[in-house]
């Protein structure tokens, strides 16, 4: 078994990471760490998982973690970026789901994330766990940097259009929409209930800290510069993502259905839906899966790709535990085959 | 007082038209008429409306309603234009509210509803009832074709653009999101809660019946054919549309703040925030009001405009009392000065 | 117009008070204080306001609120009772919303409040500003005490039964259940919508403050002494309160249905349903309105009664304006007729 | 593996069905009936199961069925019982998860349910399939009746009371509320999600079809006579059942905590939480548990228990797979040791 440490274990993917882990086949959670619970049973703070996580919450430098063959970082961002080169220095695996170790540009880290990098060098070696583009590079690193979970949804739904060179790269909006829990587990008045719920807005219009991420992803798959309109949204529910991605293509006549099966045929957690079809969050609750549908609006010349995840699984804990099985040479799928909860 | 009868009031407009008329200074509700529920005190099918609206509902044929100065149409597509020839002829005024007259090409009326229209001569005289835009045409008419949800969101958003023809009118793209109440109020799986609640999906993405109107609207702006991409999608509350609107400038560094406050300034029922402002559909729920925002992400050559309303307020019965104060000279927000239920 | 001022107007029963005020006939707003919100206009911080309060927040103390006819307080509990004795000693009359001179005896208080009332002389001559109980009262009251959100419905709930002795005083149960909203307005984990959405408990079943007030209001109406178990439950809604009530009949075969006829005949702001019916809370959102229902299961010898009112209106600000209307003489409906907002 | 047939498979309690026993090591879906969806890939009608149940909806009379070791009827009432005797007389075992053989009095039966029952003599010979009172029946079954969801709650709620004799079986209240799936996959206006959504109100409180299947249930715990009242109510979300019991303690010094840790501590789908706890719905999303908490407010006469389940799981398709289970000798958690997702 695979001995697990996670460190900042108190938010959404935090409690995602046990949840999915404690049906794992082949790991299992040494040591969680939570500042503020420290001391406190795992199924005091969060009755879903009593009886499935049998441990209680330690202290952030608890020395079980150097006993872990590996480690995911659920700490809000700049805080990984301050422990992970003693872990690596002490042969422990590392999987960041924060958003540390995603830019490969420090100065571009910097200018978002508000604070000088703490180890631009690793940048460099850190892999982007995309597994549907990564996938050798990530069975080799020691180092993952998770992606965001407008990323996934965002360069899934675009990829094969841009590696089939079939749309103007300057032509592509991702107009966002995210459950809430993707803005973390803490007090806040804009995630309050009565703030949040029955109500629907835009945000972050003018910048958010996804679009660089996005960008880079984008530049790696074009191969050629690419601009994009991003524009996020906050849905009134709890977990799900939906990216309505419009692309502008260069021969009207393209047929995309085909490319986007063949291109994903192989991938277990991508799954193209037939012609015609709308993915909704709701079918993916609670499972690995990006679901991507294509359309081309009146037979027209633009793109638009519909793509839909679970923000904690796919986005966030899911993909996290695929990267897990990569790294560690077991099946893909392991612990990641439960069937979404619907309704 | 101008008697007011109400065909078809069991759907949700035809509610919401009772709720704001109730407390109309110059109108009463004379009759309203339900085929399904003729015969039954208002307050015992809708228990809102209990000592608001002391009528029963009547049937669809009742003699009462040519006693009435205006009649609105709550009916599905395709009734009212069978009763709005005759109650014309009669001198009665009519305010639709379905889409059987908004439309101006009854061809394509025919394709979009699947039918022949029953009286297409009237198409040409039926005023669109958008009063940003036909103010002193509604003051003349007989026959109003109030607009639906989806078009009054997305005109008023992109109508400065267009007739300042600052924008390619062959880049408009419209993601366009709706509570629930925008599908109606009939029994369906696709909206049951369980199917519709905490999930979002697009839908009609090959086709929305709103796509055509939409169209006309935007061509009447701006003078030069147009091209629409338009993905409605389906929001997980009950009301609010949310439509985010993308425009390429055809001058980058044009300054569309301006432009839209200018614009809108003497209108009543159309709000412009400030730069950077993101308005939400909580913010204007039950009041008749449009609510926009400007934006041009990273300072550059797309414009994205955010617009939201009530679908059932501006959208539906709030927008058809402001075309009946127009038609009879009240003040244009009698009726409508309440302000919006948040939270 | 009565001149009004607002201390503590930026939580929910603050907005409230504005938009139910801003539409009143007979009052206007002078002043709103906040603390943390001090210089902004109101339409800034809640858009639903704009155009609608054209003021900016002040100071709590600021000079403004000694021309004021009236002060409502909506403020934390234990901060009113501190400006309250000056304001009465200025000749201002006061309409607290907080807890602070709810409860006759300053011990009770001090036990469930944790500290030491400041000024325990007021506490009889406040009165309670329950209408239906007290209307004289509150006619000549300077300082009135509005009740709690669950305390109106579960005493308006069992009144009829209680001023009859038709039910065992002993025997009282109040299973109620409240939308979020009655939690307040300020950030906390609990009610963060991923915290509270899609779920739904009881809590502080051990004991809730609005006990003892419960309790003094039913040993009023009831002459003996009242024993009550009450268990408060957390909706995952906005607005809205259902108290499900259980007394146990002495005489079962009594009929309730006339009793609370008779009882609310002449009440504006409590409806009694026909015989069967269940009220739903979306039915009174947004209105002043207490709406009740009696049952009498199988026969058996419990009565239930369903009570419902929105918590923000019935259960707070509503019955706030309610109060001012009594105190100077008004029509009591006035700026308190708008129908529901239902759906 | 076990072979299971599922009749009546797009009702909410067949699809949970299908997605628990995906997952399932020892048992393998064969076949799935449905009229309506007669030949269509479930995972098209369904996409949250593509990929995780390769069959296509057969017709209810299907041969494939005859082959099958276990047969699970998730049909509405009044269908199981046309096509059980035959399925018996065959070898082929059953668990209904609708009504008809709930009851044990065909007379009683046949009042609450309008209509005969079809085999009366069956009523005598299935087993109550609640594995916490009847699990040694229930191995040695041919014919289980699943328990409703209401009673589920209801009677784990109230067990330990009654088979200590601690309260006075005349004095119990079951006030429940349960998610609106509870309400079956069906187009219904009541359920409709602008009807349901927001909104919260009490329902058949004059009697419910749960009634008689719970009293009957109490019944057999107490060996007295026991009398209940009874109040359903519906939430706007999703899943989740919310009992909040009430009973009068013959001993008001009763420590109920040890009585309820100690009857539970060897159930593995029954969890017991520490004093002062409130469960909630949303802790046991998706999971087969009843998680139950103990009060005695005030340290008064009252027992108050809470009580909660996700009404699709151990209400309903949970409990049936843990029946099954049991019938076949498998470990009784097999398919069931997911946690719950939450948030």
């Amino acid at each position: 078994m695979i001995k697990i440490g996670i460190v900042g274990a108190t938010g959404y993917t935090g409690i995602e990471l046990m949840r999915l882990l404690s049906g794992h086949p082949e790991a299992e959670i040494s040591v969680v760490t939570s500042r503020a619970e420290q001391g406190r049973p795992v199924g005091d703070v969060f009755p879903s998982l009593r009886d499935h996580v049998d441990l209680s919450f330690r202290g952030p430098d608890d020395e079980r973690l150097a006993e872990c063959d590996l480690i995911f970082f659920g700490t809000p961002n700049g805080t990984a970026m301050h422990h992970v080169p003693a872990l690596l220095d002490a042969g422990i695996r590392v999987v960041d789901l924060s958003a540390d170790f995603r830019l490969r540009d420090a100065a571009i880290w910097a200018r978002w994330y508000g604070r000088e990098h703490a180890c631009p060098d690793l940048l460099a070696t850190a892999v982007y766990g995309l597994p549907e583009v990564n996938r050798e590079a990530i069975g080799n690193a020691r180092l993952v940097a998770n992606p965001g979970c407008y990323p996934t949804a965002v360069l899934l739904g675009f990829l094969p259009l841009l590696e089939a060179e079939l749309v103007d790269p300057g032509s592509l909006i991702a107009d966002a929409k995210s459950g809430i829990s993707g803005a973390g587990r803490k007090e806040a008045m804009r995630t309050q209930f009565c703030e949040a719920a029955d109500s629907f807005s835009a945000y972050a219009v003018p910048g958010h800290r996804h679009l660089p991420e996005i960008l880079q992803g984008l530049r790696g798959l074009s191969g050629a510069d690419v601009d994009l309109v991003f524009v996020p949204h906050l849905l009134p529910m709890i977990r799900g993502i939906h990216a309505t991605l419009y692309a502008r293509l260069l021969d009207p006549s393209a047929d995309l259905q085909p490319l986007y099966e063949k291109r994903y045929r192989k991938e277990p957690f991508v799954d193209v839906l037939p012609p015609g079809s709308h993915p909704s969050t709701g079918g993916v609750r609670g499972a690995n899966l990006c679901r991507l549908a294509c359309h081309r609006p009146q037979d027209g010349g633009m793109a638009v790709i519909l793509a839909v995840e679970d923000n904690l699984v796919k986005g966030a804990a899911g993909q996290a535990i695929q990267n897990m099985n990569i790294m560690f040479g077991l099946a893909e799928t392991a612990g990641l085959t439960a069937a979404a909860l619907q309704p």
